[in-house]
């Protein structure tokens, strides 16, 4: 295969160095430029010091970064920056193909955007013409696409649980509730007192109950999936550890039917696995991998259905994720670069 | 006060050992007699070194110990062993007030308790005499009860949220999903492969998914406070954490009812705080307390709410409840030796 | 005992609420005002919610903090900013009972804390009137003080170990080496992206090596203790844990005779516990409690001892030790509102 | 490269997870055997769900499974039972490549052996044959070995920090102090009380001290490094977290010259970064990663240095540097499957 060059903005967070731990070892990648506003000049190992022994670009600004020689950029920069940013760079370079990490090309109605995130998009066309970036769902259009949003954590781990069965009309869509719950790399790196080890660490708490962003996601591609609007209860919760996001669904729906459809839907995914039938899957399983685990449950009383969905935040959620788009978008197959398994224990 | 003689059967486990740290503040309780089997013959303190700089009772068998200084008997043995100990217990000494903590008291009717362990209830006679220990719903039986079956973790954590409203009729008693977190210490301090710290560290999964044990009290206290029967659906879920009971409860019903009927409720309860309306609890705010936090939040769709009930496992989940047991029971104030604030950090 | 009225210097941060948990059960004291700058005017419930069921005063901000009915002042203002604050106070109302918890009192030559802390002490009378509040070592002193520092969680740790043997001449002081380990409580609740969650969990560090400022303090008691200047290698390392202070001290002196000197120079102290020889004692043991846990384990060469320490950094190592102070300087029992055990598991 | 034949002996604990994690990326390697006794006729996604997507051999028992395939055999299996299997394995087959990850072939004199493991060892010549398997200190014996002792993980820590410099004699080799910190998979995955998440999270505790195994080792290689008995002080603790060691080494040198001769020392090992002077290593950089990170930092005290060594116990503690061994043996190239970089955060 030909050496892409690939770019990254905003890499001194926490989904920018998964991004390099991935690339480093993707055998059609070169990595060659970084961006890092605050830490520009610096090498990438004063901010991440496990990459002191790799030869890395030095850190620049946005607007010393190059793109010319560059094939493929992963924006990690945070919502709203992003619209801004990669319109410049996409104007700069057309021909260039672009995973976002952020937020600002998931949703594809400008009055959805507006509505959750408070503000309008200032990249209209762009945000048009974006593909959301759900390899198994959305795989055709990604691979004709220029622009992919890459999927938020949540939703990535939902989404692949329920896509299948909604589209089968085989759950009730009114009756969705979504219990889920994150590893604390989900936060970023920013410097918050309420994550702090000593506030979260030993205990267990619900967030944003009723109005977590994500949820817009939610709306939209199981919406697509239904052929009608579809509004799940979704209620996020932070765990104690680092990586992991853990889904726990209720359904109205035969468990043994919900069951087999998704182990028809993913029999040939290389990065889905679904469990055998009641068996449960675990966060750890997967974490540092672009695995996702599925499990199916029967409740006790009959037409009740558990289905327990899990992956890595930071992987399959995230940077994993941008890979395997990257690989879909430029026709490598679709595993180069994603092959590590999971570090556990 | 005259000062009550205690004993406590299977002190060695984490259990008896919250019993001990509670009950050595407890100004009207002398610690008079522990048993544990395997470690009799040694000083608590070989077993739980924090204990050191105390003057307790020897560890002695069940057979040593002598029942007839013993005013008030803690039952902290494993379920099953406990039905013939206390047999054997009250047959040797009628007056005594016993708190069960284990499983083997909850279950009113034998054929439930049958059917969820497997075997004949060993001392159905004491089956029936016992109350089932929930000081908060069962107050006034609690006080008149020679023996009391001090209800599981998790079924604490859930009746305190649920009863006052399902009672009141504010909810769909066929709509409620439970999604229950636990910390480790629930597990007890048994050495089991898949408890050991590699194993639950940096993790989280669901276990025991639709057949959990504390479903069966579950469904008889709601079933009576609903006046028919009822059958939620129940997920429990480990953490990496210690201590905390975590429950996200999904009920059909009006928000701002369900708050008033829980504001209402526990107005006047000194263990039981319902935060203000939309307020999201944490586990970490009761670590170590007697404490129960209940939030009530709105779901984004109309006549669906959150209710969510947090409490440390060890102490209003276990030891502190049987210690409000105990103070019902023998007509102290209820909240004598129980005042210890959450330790947070 | 007569109630004496406490007010609280900064008491949003962690040693503030611990003080808090301590002091609303300790029968001598009433709470009576509460300073926290950015949060004046907002109730304790709201920057440590499991306060929430307690009746406490309002925070104010220092200015508006009415010293007039307060007996005692527990200052745990950051460093700095506690001179002026403290010389503010005593000059209003001189009768006060001080207790700081920064570092501003507790050197008491003014050329040792220009040289450690980078500026002139704004406080020197003051200083040289603090004493320093070991309370094992200094107890005639502290009885009769106005103004206690309250030693460091480093240094409390190590100094309870090493005073003894120091002043009996029992170890080589050229040649002590203390590998100390800590909590994460410990760096406070200031939001820095290096306490992060993900930052320090799952993972172990030194830092400050060769020049943390507990130094000075361990420098000028140990010399004291030994008639001439002892300057200790001390390397602080941060352990993903909440609480607790783990120094592993090596010593060249006979295993036995120091075992010997801690035992009996602690046979009659509350709080801290020699264990047998040999025996090593765990952190966890002393969490939450006012506990010293001290064990002398020999080395497997002759002359060589290795001295372990620990306790619990938010309580011994700083409000719990605070409040000892108080009960000395008021001529309280010791003891009174310290005797909560710790929380384990 | 030509593919080699494995088979792992004990592949259900932590290690033989680890090295399959390893070895299913190594381009020159067939995963073709693997044994567990009590799990024997399972496939291994029952004992580590992680690989259920893999294509694995059955898990079979010691006696089932041939070796005639076989090339290149890694052991884990407990100390003790190793000699004999390997005894065996090598009678059956003399050309097989072994590395085993036990104890039992780390120690070269049989007295050592029979004093610190407390019997005669069982496969004498097997012993005199073996080579201690510290890649960077015994390359060229390693590759023409057959059978090689993997070394243990506190062990690797120390010797890459301390061989060089005591074969420089560069530090005084009676004044070595050793402060070691394990993570918890350092206990393997046998099911004991002592290890349960309850007993040894949130805290810190030393143990075995002055008695460890890993001692053995130690003596053996600094005093082949220095020519002459060298029988340092070494203290082991355990880390609330899953994996990494962390030796502080306090030594009595230089600090500029041990950092010149570790840097030079180093400057082409793959697997070994010396960091700036005066940097400290944190083990959660080399989290997952066959790397191995030391500081050098000097003490206030002139002539005093601390040395921090830090890696992954299971990685270049245990599987990883067996990956390294069997590298060097079958003169491939070192780095061969062991690119990972760390998982951080």
């Amino acid at each position: 295969m030909d050496t892409l060059n690939v770019a990254i903005y905003g890499a001194s967070g926490y989904t920018g160095a998964e991004l390099i731990r991935l690339l480093t070892l993707h055998p059609a990648v070169r990595i060659t430029a970084l961006s890092a506003e605050s830490n520009a000049g610096r090498p990438m190992a004063d901010v991440f010091p496990q990459f002191s022994a790799l030869d890395l670009p030095m850190l620049q600004t946005l607007k010393e970064l190059d793109l010319d020689p560059i094939d493929v950029l992963f924006c990690a920069l945070p919502h709203g920056t992003t619209q801004t940013a990669l319109k410049a760079a996409l104007e700069a370079k057309p021909s260039l193909k672009v995973v976002d990490l952020s937020a600002d090309f998931r949703l594809a109605d400008p009055k959805d955007y507006a509505a959750w995130y408070g503000h309008k998009h200032l990249a209209p066309e762009l945000q048009s013409e974006a593909v959301y970036g759900l390899v198994e769902v959305h795989r055709a259009a990604i691979a004709k696409a220029r622009l992919t949003g890459n999927p938020g954590c949540y939703t990535t781990t939902v989404l692949l649980a329920l896509v299948p069965l909604v589209a089968a009309q085989a759950i009730d869509v009114e009756r969705i509730v979504i219990d889920a719950k994150s590893g604390m790399t989900g936060a970023g790196r920013a410097a918050k007192m309420g994550m702090l080890f000593s506030e979260v660490s030993e205990g267990f708490h619900a967030y944003s109950v009723g109005k977590h962003r994500h949820t817009a996601e939610l709306d939209q591609e199981l919406s697509i999936a239904a052929g009608r609007p579809v509004t799940p209860t979704f209620t996020p919760h932070l765990v104690p550890m680092n990586r992991g996001i853990y889904a726990t669904i209720y359904a109205d729906g035969d468990p043994m039917r919900l069951h087999t459809i998704l182990a028809d839907t993913y029999a040939e995914e290389p990065f889905v696995t679904v469990l055998p039938f009641g068996e449960v899957p675990q966060s750890r399983h997967v974490r540092g991998s672009n695995f996702t685990r599925i499990g199916v449950v029967p409740d006790r009383r009959a037409g009740k259905t558990i289905v327990i969905s899990t992956l890595d935040n930071l992987v399959k959620g995230a940077s994993g994720q941008a890979v395997q788009n990257m690989n879909v978008m430029c026709a490598l197959p679709e595993t180069t670069g994603l092959q590590q398994l999971a570090l556990f224990p």
